[in-house]
């Protein structure tokens, strides 16, 4: 028989993913805050469901991709969401990039009920989901990833076990320290480099190849250097994940200076009105603080 | 005629770019101030001059590649300089990496004697020296660039005329900030790893190609997931092109919160007896920071 998928949250990333899954035949059944959102797949033969439950009553694999621990936390266990339709066998893989230690509540809330939870945040933004290039870093069982592992085969190129529950999330957090400093360490450089009159976009050829070389100076750094500050990835979002970072290291008693720090200029960026432009905006605050009249 | 070289400072570096001249049959003088490390050249055919004027005397153009400012300063303009032997027409072409504002002032001196300088510090390390594969950031005046460009290849892979006098030294700290600060990215990314129970290679590999990629977390992350803490570049020597940056910086009033974080750490580093290791143990410090006690 074949595996009956459901997908709750249709945002850009999400509706994506279920619609490659579509494409690879899986009967989906679908649910989102917003209906009309799924009426492209509806249209392309996806089943409508009214409710989180709803979409476990007709699945066999529940995919969640939402925003925040708190979507996730009310799909699973609010008023009509996954627990309150339990099925001894049910799978639920979550995409969302949460706190690791609600995804580990969560996590043994389902097993209570013989469900089975995978947290499997991704990488690789709106791109990888289209093109199914997403980079899957996984937590929990591995016997109940290599169930799912054609399912999620779909929609990304590299799919990591990292261990138990929870793991997938403090790996993507891992990610999102990495790609805020090095973004910080490629805005400092820009903004020494400009005041002190180098080209810009010579600077950044010079430097991309060598030790001083990151995909944010590659990426960005140009973007940076044009004054393009459209979203790849949203300083609103990237606020979330690094709140995820320092809540899950205060939780671990970890300090975290630089994360601290990037975290706190991304705050005057969105106080400038940044919130919405891509990560790369972060330039305009280091650049306006660093000589500040 | 062949152009006649002249190579003064025989350190690590040095010492393979003169060797790599020579190879190349240029008529090579050789100074140093320890002569028992240019015995192995000299032994290949190179000349020994007993200070800089002689180098100046027997050279059309001088290539030097010392620590720091006052080194570069002191072959120059000290006793026995090269300005004391000064001959119009001659080239200097300085490898170190010294204050812009220092090279710019040694330029306009050496040029009130019909002397060119350029400056073209070079990254790329002890193995790039020796293969020939360094990456040359070139200040000063195309044309005379275009004149020793020949000998330049010969130790470079990549020669980059960044603009007028000082630029070339300029590019080489935005490098370092680069550097130094994507050096930061990783430490406190595979310290939240380690402390939260994550696989530190296996989360390496997970990230290394994404959007949180670069050189330092490709190159570095794996000897510090490992505690291998040779040198590829020395604590003692980031921190001198961290001084230079922060110098520079002040000299232009611009703020950088995240180089000087990272420089402070590395004094920490260095107070720790990690000096002479590479710049990889900054994860020793950013770890203990992390969680005294």
């Amino acid at each position: 028989m074949e595996t009956r998928v459901g997908f709750i949250g249709l945002g850009i990333m999400g509706f994506s993913m279920a619609s490659r899954l579509l494409e690879a035949k899986y009967p989906l059944t679908v649910y989102n805050r917003t209906r009309s959102k799924a009426n492209p797949l509806i249209n392309r033969g996806a089943r409508w469901a009214k409710n989180p439950a709803e979409v476990a009553e007709h699945s066999d694999v529940i995919l969640i991709c939402v925003t925040d621990t708190p979507d996730v936390e009310a799909i699973v266990s609010g008023p009509d969401g996954i627990l309150s339709a339990a099925r001894p066998g049910l799978i639920v893989v979550d995409h969302s990039t949460i706190a690791p230690s609600a995804t580990k509540k969560l996590s043994a809330a389902l097993a209570g009920e013989e469900i089975s939870m995978l947290d499997a945040p991704v990488s690789g933004g709106d791109v990888g989901a289209k093109n199914g290039t997403l980079a899957i870093m996984v937590g929990g069982e591995k016997e109940i990833l290599d169930k799912v592992e054609p399912i999620l085969k779909r929609l990304g190129t590299t799919i990591t076990h990292c261990g138990p529950s929870g793991t997938g999330q403090l790996t993507k957090l891992v990610n999102q320290i990495l790609v805020s400093v090095t973004n910080m360490a490629v805005c400092e450089a820009l903004t020494f480099a400009r005041k002190s009159g180098l080209d810009l976009e010579k600077t950044i050829g010079v430097t991309a190849g060598g030790a001083g070389g990151s995909w944010q100076l590659a990426t960005l750094g140009p973007r940076m250097a044009a004054g393009d500050f459209r979203p790849g990835f949203m300083i609103n979002l990237q606020q979330k994940d690094l709140r995820l970072v320092l809540q899950s290291a205060e939780e671990c008693k970890i300090s975290l200076p630089a994360a601290s720090l990037v975290h706190q200029l991304f705050t005057a960026a969105q106080a400038a009105g940044h919130g919405k432009d891509g990560t790369q905006a972060l330039f305009t605050v280091v650049e306006k603080l660093a000589s500040l009249h």
